[in-house]
């Protein structure tokens, strides 16, 4: 299904013949000069635009939920400071859930060994887009599995109970640099974990939180409901309260009140926010440079992805202040509402499905802030040679990797990835990533500058090359729907 | 001011000669025998009775802040844990403070840059014994200093300001194992920094939470007013918070609400909990061996100091378990009120004041279950080669160090080492034990069951062996009152 090197090599003498006048020249010299490529990453390094507007965003307007007044407060601002780097800013329409967190509480209050009279307070927080409790709470036994396959063998237990999934985050795995693997195994029990729950007749569903630190800190997250299964509440309980409750059941039998009072109010309207730097010679083929704005509601959202937005806003800024104007059209897109229901990548793709083919490469950046140790890249295999300018010119920052796989790079660019296009993100560490994620410990110390910088070096690199390239990457064979 | 060794060497062969019968044997043979302190060493290390107490403690009960209910469950539970093992348990009564938590809120209401309408949650925790401010809050603007100094030279500044002591825990020089200075350095903030403020006209105090991990955790901890000097509210924010606030102020004018309800109720009547394992030639000689049962509230207290108070409580269980009966008394005691106040404290040493000479070395571990390394000991130099033979028992577990000192090396011990007797704890590696100290964090699962198998370990066969030298280790200079 890969396009062929000698296919390619074919659409390569095509694409010189009939658009471009130097054509023997462009065969000749390297594709991209390496010099430019060097010193957009310079002038990345020595600029801190990236770290004042990821300040502005964090500092000053903090969670961004999609829908909340925070987030159109960020509209408002990162508009405002593209356009004060020269750009003309486009919102683009899109629809968005609003979903408010209530009160949240849980108690112990009865267990084993439980002196006359006291109860225990839990650390948990409510996942996004859950129903809730009644108000006054609802109060069952719990019924601690570990895995799916547990609740299974303990079905005939569930009916009437607050099931509460104990899977523990694979922090090892994070640690060898496969933490998205690790997240992937821990988050299909926060997003799916309450419908299972509910189908065997449970009241409520917790999860051991999805992360891998453990310093009492609830991480919430989305989850979701199967459609024709009840509807319950789901929250997440810190490692530590999982654990415990987990002992405490061991022995015999605890009780626990649970109060969650989260809103489900009707879709707002939001916006991506979308600039470009136009192309020189073909200004309708557009390079993407991309990370989220909104955030989750119990932090700064530094990491998740105030980083990742304000360094594909730094990469486009770095490229116009140095005046370079690539071929292509680079456009940074802040996207709306990647954390709870894609509304401003549905926008986006609507948009531009039918003029796929202008999409020529797509960078999301939302992994963290870590440092950057190369590039993931979707594409063919005959296009990996050819990504080696970028990785060599961002070698003295040691991101060197080319990570080559086939699938979603980026959860905003992932209906663009389906439809062919290459998608691209920032390899970066993420060893540390799932401590903060989605906690209320995403703040914006946990971004270390130099490591912006890389970032926007590693991004304005990348999407220079991509537009600047003779001939585009080959597409990747698109997914049937 | 030392006892000299010639003295020491007197004093010997007049307690050798006055009470010991087979005293030339003593001076042939090692004073105490190895092998039976290796049958300690090794009792202990294969028990995991004090796991359970602490699981106990830290599970069921939970926060026990002294003159709560949860405090005296704590005096139920470990004095019925005694009985249990065989030990007649004896309820010492102290007076405690009775202090409680109420609501704590903080919000930024204005900032440079702030977008209309909108204000910031900050994380922050009350200090033990504040006072509350008014009902519905009180709002000011923020002075952010970094030290006494840096308040002084902003003297003028101060009045009708919240002062935030914005002073960083060093975490470098708690990773060189000199966590305990770092905390000495930090905590004068916190204990001190609501009077200072206040005396320049301050109206609340905040400062930069005592620890050095990163998770947005405020750390709480106890702070004392200065007589004669208005008492103001007194807060903790989590590091993230007060570097939040700081680089806002640095931009403006920061003006904050801040909202504390505690309540100083009369002081209540509690216990330390005592139990004993009577000495077989000389009962009324007592060596003491201790942890502190109360702990601060925001969590179960497992390393502050639920560790220390079951390795304590394992140590004689450990000693009785296996039928020995040194030449002393070894008495266990559980603090009650080390957290604020020292209630416990004082009562024990007002019972034992008039016949101070009959304690002969106390023990008290309250520096959390990391992996102990050896012993503290504030003795005199001449005594430190006597403490060997307790080293050389645990060169096994890697607990070969003897930290000699001139100090207080455990604050409910405190006022016994000031009259004179030689005072000890276990060393351990405190590099991580303020990430946690004080925080809601401080749960079971940060204790590894190995290091408290080691920590009775040490306790266990140190308390052995001062209990069954033939004659005791030099009392130490009482310090003048």
């Amino acid at each position: 299904m890969n396009v062929s090197r000698f296919s390619r090599g074919a659409l390569f003498l095509l694409a010189g013949l009939s658009v471009m006048p130097a054509w023997s020249a462009e065969l000749e010299a390297p594709a991209v000069d390496p010099a430019v490529l060097a010193k957009i990453r310079d002038a990345a390094l020595s600029s801190d635009w990236a770290w004042q507007r990821l300040a502005d965003l964090t500092d000053k307007i903090g969670p961004r939920l999609s829908g909340s007044p925070q987030a159109e407060a960020a509209v408002t601002q990162v508009s405002a400071a593209l356009e004060a780097a020269g750009f003309k800013v486009t919102l683009q329409p899109a629809k968005v859930p609003h979903w408010l967190r209530g009160e949240e509480q849980a108690e112990l209050v009865d267990y084993p060994g439980r002196p006359e009279g006291l109860t225990q307070h839990l650390h948990l927080t409510t996942l996004g887009g859950s129903v809730a409790t009644p108000k006054k709470g609802l109060t069952a036994q719990v019924l601690v599995v570990h895995s799916f396959d547990d609740l299974k063998a303990h079905a005939a237990e569930a009916r009437g109970r607050i099931v509460l999934f104990d899977y523990a985050f694979n922090q090892d795995l994070a640690n060898n640099g496969q933490a998205m693997s690790a997240y992937s195994e821990a988050v299909a029990y926060r997003v799916q974990g309450a419908s299972a729950a509910a189908k065997l007749g449970a009241v409520a569903s917790l999860i051991r939180s999805v992360g891998g630190a453990d310093f009492r800190l609830p991480h919430t997250g989305v989850m979701r409901y199967e459609d024709g299964v009840p509807k319950i509440p789901a929250a997440a309980l810190s490692a530590e309260d999982a654990m415990w409750v987990a002992r405490l059941a061991a022995q015999g039998p605890v009780n626990l009140h649970l109060t969650l009072t989260p809103q489900t109010l009707p879709d707002a309207d939001s916006h991506n926010v979308l600039a470009d730097l136009p192309g020189r010679d073909k200004p309708d083929e557009v390079v993407l440079v991309s990370g989220h704005l909104d955030s989750w509601d119990l932090a700064q959202g530094a990491i998740d992805d105030g980083a990742g937005v304000t360094a594909a806003m730094g990469a486009v800024q770095v490229l116009k202040s140095l005046g370079l104007q690539p071929r292509r059209t680079i456009r940074v897109v802040a996207w709306m509402n990647e954390e709870n229901g894609s509304g401003g990548s549905k926008a986006y793709f609507a948009a531009n499905k039918d003029h796929i083919a202008q999409q020529i490469g797509v960078i999301e950046s939302d992994s963290g802030a870590g440092q950057p140790l190369g590039i993931v890249a979707s594409v063919t295999k005959d296009s990996e040679d050819r990504l080696k300018p970028v990785t060599a010119a961002l070698q003295p920052i040691g991101a060197t990797a080319i990570d080559r796989r086939d699938g979603e790079v980026g959860a905003d660019i992932g209906p663009l990835q389906e439809a062919g296009v290459p998608g691209f993100a920032p390899l970066v560490d993420t060893r540390e990533y799932f401590w903060y994620h989605h906690t209320a410990a995403d703040t914006l110390d946990k971004v270390k500058p130099e490591n912006l910088r890389r970032q926007v070096a590693v991004m304005a690199v990348l999407a220079y090359y991509l537009a600047e390239m003779p001939e585009p990457l080959a597409r990747m064979p698109a997914k049937a729907e």
